[in-house]
């Protein structure tokens, strides 16, 4: 398969959401029109995005939803059970341990670690609060699919050397460094401030 | 000015931040190679990204540091201060208005809102967590340049409008909904399951 850009990825996620509702309004079949305008795209690009991924709908009839919601689920990965720990039992860490709309896509969050004693033992949306120092003995027999790193800059390069050898191989990253991780390690960054900056652009440019 | 896609924003934002870096270790020109190392792309990327903004450096001489940085503030937008409200005091919220990154990039959080009586009149990092449905009086001499709308998925839609009609022109959407706005006003989503499907994509198509 051709490497996919994940800004197409991105959409597909979306086309799964946008299904999903129309299946929940008893909807059986949709066109790349109506799927488009859910997602204020247009039809050529969801047709586009989907071909990447071989043929699907019947022209003049459009897609089965049940059916094209089912083929994304299982190119976006989601036809199973993610383990996800997260590191940094700080605000963000916080947010995220209590996010509800993981465990509907099947991100399950089972550890979450911390360094502060004060923070260790304590008690997280029905977590207890890991000491990072027992991370690698932790993750002996069965490590986390997916890390979610919340933790201070500084610390954050070591952290995710001690995951990457722990056996994680997906890694949602919150601290603002560009983390170095081996080629077979995907490293997903998010920064706040980026984000805010697609609108300062937006707002500078129009 | 082209319209230029989000994805050639982002880098810009990244490049931006190297070149912080460089100009911090007291580096005074930089290639486009050492760009595409730090940033790990390919030099090629760095200066296609870059041209869509004028002709920069010298060849082989490569950027001046401090100018190109300068340039890539100008462009994103942030040579100004921006007053940023952030609607709805949850723990979503509550990272957001803590976020340390903001401040250093112009974003000022100087308004917290929330709906809950339990919340209203606390003070959080210094602010004062308002009554949401003093929104449009607050906002009646001088609107925030961006909201923040972290609030649940039901409620969403109802504060965008009044965000908008109150004057607001750039909104970063936590909401899990497509939110409906006029043209004019900018709109970022941010899905933390969707970051995660990025990963499950990647984990399963490696």
């Amino acid at each position: 398969m051709r490497k996919i850009a994940e800004s197409t990825v991105r959409r597909l996620s979306l086309y799964l959401r946008f299904l999903e509702e129309f299946e929940a309004a008893g909807v059986a079949t949709v066109s790349s029109e109506a799927l488009a305008r859910r997602g204020s795209t247009t039809s050529a690009q969801v047709r586009k995005d989907l071909s990447f991924f071989g043929s699907f709908g019947k022209r003049g009839l459009g897609y089965s939803v049940p059916e094209l919601a089912a083929t994304l689920r299982d190119i976006l990965g989601l036809e199973r059970r993610y383990a996800v720990a997260v590191v940094g039992a700080g605000k963000v860490g916080s947010a995220l341990v209590q996010y509800r709309g993981f465990p509907s896509r099947g991100f399950h969050v089972e550890w979450v670690y911390d360094r502060d004693p004060a923070k260790i033992g304590s008690a997280w949306n029905g977590l207890r609060v890991r000491d990072v120092a027992g991370l690698e003995a932790d993750f002996e027999e069965v490590a986390p699919d997916i890390a979610i790193l919340a933790v201070p800059a500084d610390g954050a390069q070591a952290v995710a050397d001690r995951l990457v050898a722990a056996g994680v191989r997906a890694i949602l990253n919150f601290a603002p460094v560009q983390l170095a991780v081996p080629e077979e390690v995907a490293v997903k960054n998010v920064n706040m401030a980026l984000e805010l900056e697609t609108l300062s652009y937006a707002l500078r440019n129009r």
